[in-house]
């Protein structure tokens, strides 16, 4: 008991953490300009500073950190694949794709400002991920850096996250099986999840021959992380969430809830991060963190 | 006279073969998948191969080779760059931006396909750029990888292209003068052709204090070319320069060419090139393609 409630603290604490430094290399990231550019930098400051709770970077912290990176490199990486993320969020967003007026508890940007200004904040947002990893001030090291890059773009795009939503949209029409739907969510939220994994061992210098282990993890927690979303999908408040709830089943999509059931969904959620916390037993209480986050993951309210 | 009609002919079998070779890359690199992510790469193929001029790629190779690069990782380079410029124009042409109905002759990619998936075709291009250059097949070298990525991303993003479209987009309302609207191209337009002067330089391991020159011709040529582009809206045919034209008057919108006037404009354009081609002086003959493919950018009639 004692010791659940001491990582459940420590997790707090490592959240809170990375929520006020992620925001703080934002604000640096971005300053006001003092032309007609204005718009796009306060639209990128409304999305990147929004109050997220930032799980991809905490990932890379704390696979950097247990692998002994001092925090910097790693929370400015971080902060590249929360760039990603917020990109693809707010073009997600769009009226043309789902259409959302809440994110977050707050308007989605194209409602907070226009769809044009959104458009070109997600794409300004998606190349400041890239100026990120390739700013000396993450990295001296240029293998290192160009990995970095080679990672993230790699799980950005079209065998990555867009290649996912692009399954997704067609998961209207088509019948997935779980298989499929698998190999879907692999792609859309796994794929980023990962990245955040790998780029913290690529920050360690750790051989790909040595990160069989933590790829194992980030699989297993990508999987859990979007089944413990389509259950909050179900089941969720959209007030709690920040986001419109019971879409999926509205819509008549697959999902893993559909397909499993309610408690087949949740049972193999819980299975999958045992599993995940199990690939780390190597690391020993190194991994708290990482066990933690992963255990969060699937029992978040939003 | 026959100097200037070898190096048009020069110029003009440059271009036949860096259309054939970019369509080469993407074709390799945009296989159809065997699941439901087909009309993503459909999309994605539809863009990046539609028969544009691939001014950016040959400005690359061409730099590149006059300064003794191979031409298989330039032409790789300058698929890169095209990527980022087959992704800005998808968004462009959004409903929500410029609201196109035909690019290049033929319908913009929202309307051949649907506005989701021409978002993430668009996102889709934009990451693959950066999977293009940090392939071992482009460079073996991190360092180049590195400064690649760095200089092309800080060209798309908001301290570039995506910066210069949003003050574009502000130009509607403000009054710009001619030092804004110069900055506002040398974003919007001059970025991109710059990053692929910069990039072909950059593989060739010049260093940057070696770089003035190219630099120099490279600021002479984007303006020249947004000033060529804005007498084209103003004087071109639509069926030639396969877009609407007449679109910035019509708006009333700050251009070049009200700025300057008709004259004014052409003579500037003229001069720039000339101006760009004196700075490539110490390279003697091996600047010709340069020098040829500057004076296309301000004769050309799309």
């Amino acid at each position: 008991m004692e010791l659940v409630d001491s990582s459940a603290t420590k997790l707090d604490s490592a959240f809170t953490r990375i929520q006020r430094d992620v925001d703080a290399v934002f604000d640096a990231l971005l300053p006001l300009p003092e032309d007609t550019r204005r718009p796009l930098f306060e639209a990128m400051r409304y999305s990147a500073m929004d109050g997220g709770k930032r799980v991809r970077p905490l990932l890379l912290v704390a696979t950097a950190e247990m692998l002994g990176v001092a925090r910097d490199p790693a929370l400015r990486a971080g902060c590249a694949v929360e760039a990603i993320h917020a990109y693809s969020l707010i073009h997600d967003d769009l009226p043309c794709m789902d259409d959302d007026a809440l994110r977050r508890g707050k308007p989605t940007l194209h409602r907070a400002f226009d769809e044009a200004t959104a458009v070109l904040a997600g794409d300004s947002l998606h190349a400041l991920a890239f100026e990120i990893l390739t700013d000396p001030a993450t990295t001296s090291d240029p293998f290192t850096m160009a990995q970095l890059v080679r990672t993230l773009a790699t799980a950005s795009g079209m065998n990555g996250m867009a290649g996912g939503q692009v399954m997704d949209m067609a998961a209207d029409s088509a019948t997935y099986d779980l298989p499929t739907i698998t190999r879907l969510q692999q792609l859309k939220t796994g794929a980023l999840l990962a990245a955040s994994v790998e780029m913290g061992a690529i920050l360690a210098k750790l051989p790909p021959e040595g990160r069989g282990p933590l790829r194992a993890y980030a699989r297993d927690i990508g999987l859990a992380f979007q089944i413990a979303d389509d259950l909050l999908d179900v089941e969720g408040d959209a007030e709690t969430v920040g986001k419109a709830v019971g879409k999926d089943s509205d819509q008549g999509k697959q999902t893993f809830v559909t397909l499993m059931g309610v408690e087949g969904a949740r049972n193999q959620s819980r299975a999958l991060v045992e599993q995940a916390a199990g690939h780390l037993a190597q690391y020993g209480e190194d991994a708290d963190l990482l066990v933690a986050l992963a255990r969060f993951i699937v029992e978040r309210d939003r």
